[in-house]
């Protein structure tokens, strides 16, 4: 540490320069296990700053666990094991430019880094680098063998029954959707949308100029009640999990919904995008599984596995499948090769279904740990919606506050929480409802965030 | 030409740095057209460096039609109306899928095994699995850390002055031609393809019903003389290689599109998708580094890297940026987000030129085997085409037998080859062009292949 030379770059916060260099020490072994930091006073004099900035740049380190303190003797380098080392966790970045730094960010969207199988998924990518397949275009409609794991897994566990020749591999819903909605678009001008409902599809249903309809949702359900009124015949919905509502659609509503599809010669496009996250019961069956003559099925492994990895996929009926494969055949599949290839072994050697298994209690544990925490910090002042399933709770709060006061004030204290408001076309909640994904936060973090945004609220 | 003067800077080939510097007066008109440029020997002896670097100077401009040859006379400044010259060099990719086992398969579209660098890509990609950024949505045009790398990768090797905010990352050529098809639908309803051309952005422009004008390719280069005619201010070419003919635009073709689509008001849309594969000079400037203002520059890692890796980005003028940016901004970026933060790490540490410049002398070996494999066994039977650059050579064959005849009598004999009648709209050649893709066949499979080839059509 001695020999430490610190040069300040403009425009960025000193304590994150000092932060940074430190944690980067740290990371290559630079400063040893157990060694003794330089106290705050002598890093701030060392470097000419106050202290305060050294405090922060200190703090920062303490939080994400790269050093230790030991009371009144000073700060440590903590013990770690070097793969470990970058799960513990650092504040999430978010794609926003932000200005604020917030301590805890309850983003949705991300997973568990700490429990992800690092060693599994690298030991597979390796070899899948050594075979022949990986250095050349692959399959249109994605690999074989991915689409075979997948028709296994469908079958399992969400009961559908297809086969490797009904599967499209893509690169995201979206980008499924855009292909879709190409095919679609020649039979079809409008598109039911939930409403809240997941903007990503509604832009979709847009590239092709699709007009939108609505079916309310609400706290309780679905409401069907006008669905004979509407003139569409096309209708995206995420039957299993609601998002963002969290809800999901009994068996008599999806059979009504199937029959309600059958008879107008329609489409259920059925996004089942984070079915395995179920914690009550087990994962209800898809739509697809109790009829799919006439449904789309969409899946993908963003939140069960990576969301980066950008690897989707859907199930056409035999009613689109030979017209989707005309008229995409001369179109590359957008989804990474090895990646696939990784994941078809990934599912083969029973990985997935450990890794699944495995994340599910997890989920579960911090899903409870959110739930207990807010309960017992707001008591009445929040009602907790959707924490069946999932890897985002929502509350809706009683505090006669705005979405966009209640987001500010979590902000000003340190915590980045999410609207919900954006997701409605024109059936708003009575009271605001703000998100909170806690996938890749820790128990600690889980409990402080919350505990910042009671004094946020109050 | 007398008072020139030339200081070299270090680190730079002196050649380039010749051509460079020539190629700036001829383009400035310091040196009138038709003005005789100094021989190599005088050249050579001003500048105090060998015949070799003037040599490869001026071979250099040559390929590129800045200058011409008059035999013994010595080297000229081309007239810029005339079109000169034209490179013949090579194609690219195929998906057909067969039942047949073959001995050689001359597939293009795989890339070299036995010289990817796997460990080190081994090293990245695993490294990037400890980062937190790993774990959650990234950036929906693309990472900011590999924007950056790709707009000073552009800058160095094509001339293309950009920056992070104008380059956006896709999945591949088509699934970014289908983004931008939306955007650009709105003003134009054609779009001028090259004939023979690559198929895959014909389908992604029919994607938006966009009609389709051709525009004529030669072996000898493309033909511009109907240009005026055509009604699209939409334009879709490969000047650094054309697909699948080989050719390369010269500067003065260059310069006359550009003008032409300035005075239109039109875009044109450079795919630039394999540039660095040129063995007998460097890679020629791309369009959009004569004049970005209303070039779509497009590239990708396809060729250059892993055809599967599936990343692609495109460059979009400030006439098209804001308005992309509206309309994708809630939508996921395809490219895989791990891939992408490898590649970063990959072009930041030196491995990508590394990597381009190994790559580039083992294809241009490859290369040479087959066309000396081809002249050895077919001497006045087969004209060669394409063969100083890019994974790929055409051969057209003068045995008076079809297209069809040739790749069955050779799939009899083991081995497969590619037609080219495929890559048509109306200009079709007056005898057969068969495509023969080497990247990943090792000397002796060429050797073998060439072999079997002659025997198959003998």
């Amino acid at each position: 540490m001695k020999n430490t030379i610190f040069v300040f770059k403009e425009g960025i916060p000193k304590y994150k320069q000092i932060y940074e260099q430190l944690k980067l020490y740290i990371e290559n072994g630079n400063i040893p296990v157990n060694e003794q930091l330089p106290s705050i006073r002598q890093l701030a004099d060392s470097l000419s700053v106050s202290r305060n900035t050294t405090l922060n740049a200190y703090e920062q380190l303490l939080a994400e666990g790269y050093i230790y303190s030991e009371g009144r003797k000073g700060y440590f380098v903590t013990e770690f094991e070097q793969s470990l080392f970058t799960n513990i966790s650092s504040p999430v970045i978010s794609n926003e430019t932000d200005v604020v730094e917030h301590v805890i960010d309850f983003r949705a969207g991300a997973v568990d880094q700490q429990h992800f199988p690092l060693k599994i998924w690298r030991r597979i990518s390796n070899h899948i680098l050594t075979l022949k397949n990986s250095y050349q275009y692959g399959d249109p409609f994605g690999e074989e063998c991915l689409r075979e794991q997948i028709s296994s897994y469908l079958f399992q566990s969400r009961g559908v029954n297809t086969n490797t020749n009904n599967i499209i591999i893509g690169s995201g819903t979206q980008q499924m959707l855009i292909n879709l909605g190409k095919l679609l678009k020649e039979d079809f001008s409008s598109v039911i949308v939930e409403d809240p409902g997941y903007v990503g599809a509604r832009e979709a249903f847009k590239f092709h100029d699709l007009s939108l309809e609505s079916l309310p949702i609400f706290e309780s359900g679905t409401d069907f009640s006008n669905l004979d009124l509407l003139m569409s015949r096309l209708i995206y919905v995420t039957p299993s999990h609601q998002s963002p509502l969290g809800v999901s659609m009994a068996i008599p509503e999806r059979l009504r919904l199937i029959h309600w599809n059958n008879s107008r010669q329609g489409f259920i496009i059925e996004d089942d995008y984070d079915s395995e996250f179920r914690y009550t019961q087990k994962p209800f069956p898809a739509l697809a599984s109790l009829d799919s003559t006439r449904v789309i099925y969409l899946g993908n492994f963003s939140k069960s596995f990576l969301p980066g990895i950008r690897i989707s996929y859907m199930v056409l009926p035999e009613l689109l499948i030979n017209q989707y494969k005309e008229q995409f055949h001369s179109f590359e599949c957008t989804a990474s090769l090895p990646n696939q290839l990784a994941m078809a072994k990934f599912m083969k050697e029973g990985e997935w279904n450990r890794h699944i298994k495995r994340m599910r209690l997890i989920y579960k544990r911090k899903m409870h740990c959110i739930v207990s925490e807010l309960r017992s910090h707001f008591q009445q002042t929040v009602t907790i919606i959707g924490d069946q399933s999932g890897l985002f709770v929502l509350v809706k709060v009683h505090l006669n506050q705005s979405e966009e006061w209640l987001i500010k004030q979590a902000s000003l204290h340190g915590v980045k929480v999410y609207p919900t408001s954006v997701y409605s076309i024109k059936n708003n909640s009575d009271e605001p409802i703000i998100k909170l994904g806690f996938s890749n936060l820790t128990y600690a973090e889980i409990k402080l965030g919350i505990c910042l945004l009671k004094e946020a609220w109050s």
